[in-house]
C-alpha cells in the first residue's frame, strides 16, 4: 500500500497491530477519524493513553480496577471463602451480569496453551494456590472455557491443591437454555444426562 | 455492560465510536492492549493524535498530504491537463497502484447522497468546476462508484461544466479480468457489448 502521507501511514500501521484489524480496515477507520471532529480522535487517543498508564490490576484477584483492591474483593457482602477461577476480565463481567454469584474471583489472565507458548508460570496460578494454602479459600469453582486448554489448566491447578482442605467444583456443562436437543453435540448431551439434576431443583431457578 | 474500572469503560466507549466496532469488539481490543507492552498503546495513541492534528489536505486536489501541495500535484512529470475525479483517498491509492495513470486527481470527499444528507455543497465540487472554468483542465475522467449516488454526482458535475471547453470521460464498465461471463449481471454485460473495443487494442494492455 502506497500512502500519500507519512502521518497517515504511521497511524494505519499502528492500528493494524490490533488483532483482527488488517491494513484495509485500519485505513477505513483512520479515514473515518479524519472526517469526524478533531476532538473525537484526540479523545480516543487520550482515553487509550490514560487507561494504559493508570489502570491497575487488583492485588488480590487480578481483575482490572482503578484502585489497588477491586470493588468485588473489598465488598464485605461477598463470600470470601468461595473463589471462581476465570480466564480473563470479560468472564468476570459475564458472571457478574447474571447476578447469581456472590463469592470472589481469581483472574488467571489466560489458560495453559503450549501451542501459543503460554505455560503455568505466565498465569496467576501461584497466588491462587497460596490462597488455598493459607486456608482462605474453602471452595474453588473452575469456570474456564470447555476446551482442551481450559481442561488442562483446571487439572494443573487441581493437582497443586488436592492435598489441601478445599472443595473444587466446575460450572455445569449441559444444554443451553433455549437450545434444541437434536442440534446439541453428543459430548454435551451425554454429560447433561450423566449430570442430570432433580426436577424439583430445576423449578427453583 | 458493567465495568470494574472507569478508565477501561472510557477507553471501550471511545473505541466503540468507530464504525463497525461494537462494545464487545472494543473491549476485546482494549484488553489486548493491556496484555501488550505499554509502549505499543502509547505509540498508537500518539500516532492517532499527531495524525489528526498535523495532517493536511492538498490545497489543489484535496488528497491527504503532509505538505500543502501533495506529491502528485507537485510532480512536474504529471499531465496537469488531465484530472481524474474520485470519491476519496482510497481511490487515489487504488489507481496509483495500477501505475497506468499519469494525470492529476481531484478528491471530492464523498458523493451526492440525499439519503445520508450529503448535498453538492458538502463536497469539493466548486474547486473542481473552477479548475475547468480557468481552462486548466482539458479532460475530466469520472472514476466514481457505479451506483446511483455516483452517477448523480457525475451528472451534477457534468451539468456545471458542459458549456466549457473540456472533454469528459468515465472509466470503462465491463467484465472484470478473470470473471466468468455467466455470472455477470445483465447491465454490466450489456454495457460491455455496446462499448466493445477493437481486439487489436485489447492485446496491447
Amino acid at each position: 500500500m502506497e500512502f500519500s502521507s507519512k502521518l497517515l501511514e504511521r497511524a494505519v500501521n499502528e492500528m493494524s497491530q490490533l488483532p483482527g484489524i488488517g491494513k484495509r480496515t485500519a485505513l477505513r477507520l483512520v479515514l473515518h477519524m479524519l472526517r469526524q471532529p478533531k476532538e473525537q480522535t484526540i479523545g480516543l487517543a487520550e482515553a487509550l493513553k490514560t487507561m494504559r498508564n493508570d489502570i491497575k490490576f487488583c492485588k488480590s484477584c487480578n481483575n482490572i480496577s482503578d484502585v489497588a483492591l477491586c470493588e468485588i474483593c473489598s465488598n464485605p457482602g461477598r463470600n470470601e471463602a468461595m473463589i471462581c477461577v476465570v480466564e480473563d476480565v470479560r468472564d468476570v463481567m459475564a458472571i457478574e451480569n447474571t447476578s447469581s454469584y456472590k463469592g470472589l474471583y481469581h483472574v488467571l489472565g489466560g489458560k495453559i496453551s503450549p501451542m501459543d507458548g503460554i505455560g503455568p508460570h505466565d498465569l496467576n496460578i501461584e497466588s491462587l494456590v497460596n490462597k488455598v494454602k493459607e486456608g482462605k479459600a474453602k471452595e474453588l469453582i473452575f469456570a474456564l472455557s470447555s476446551t482442551m486448554e481450559g481442561d488442562t489448566t483446571n487439572f494443573y491447578i487441581y493437582k497443586q491443591i488436592q492435598d489441601y482442605d478445599v472443595f473444587t467444583s466446575t460450572i455445569a456443562r449441559g444444554i443451553s437454555v433455549g437450545d434444541e436437543l437434536e442440534y446439541a453435540d453428543e459430548i454435551t448431551l451425554g454429560r447433561s444426562i450423566v449430570n442430570r439434576i432433580p426436577f424439583e431443583s430445576s423449578l427453583k431457578l
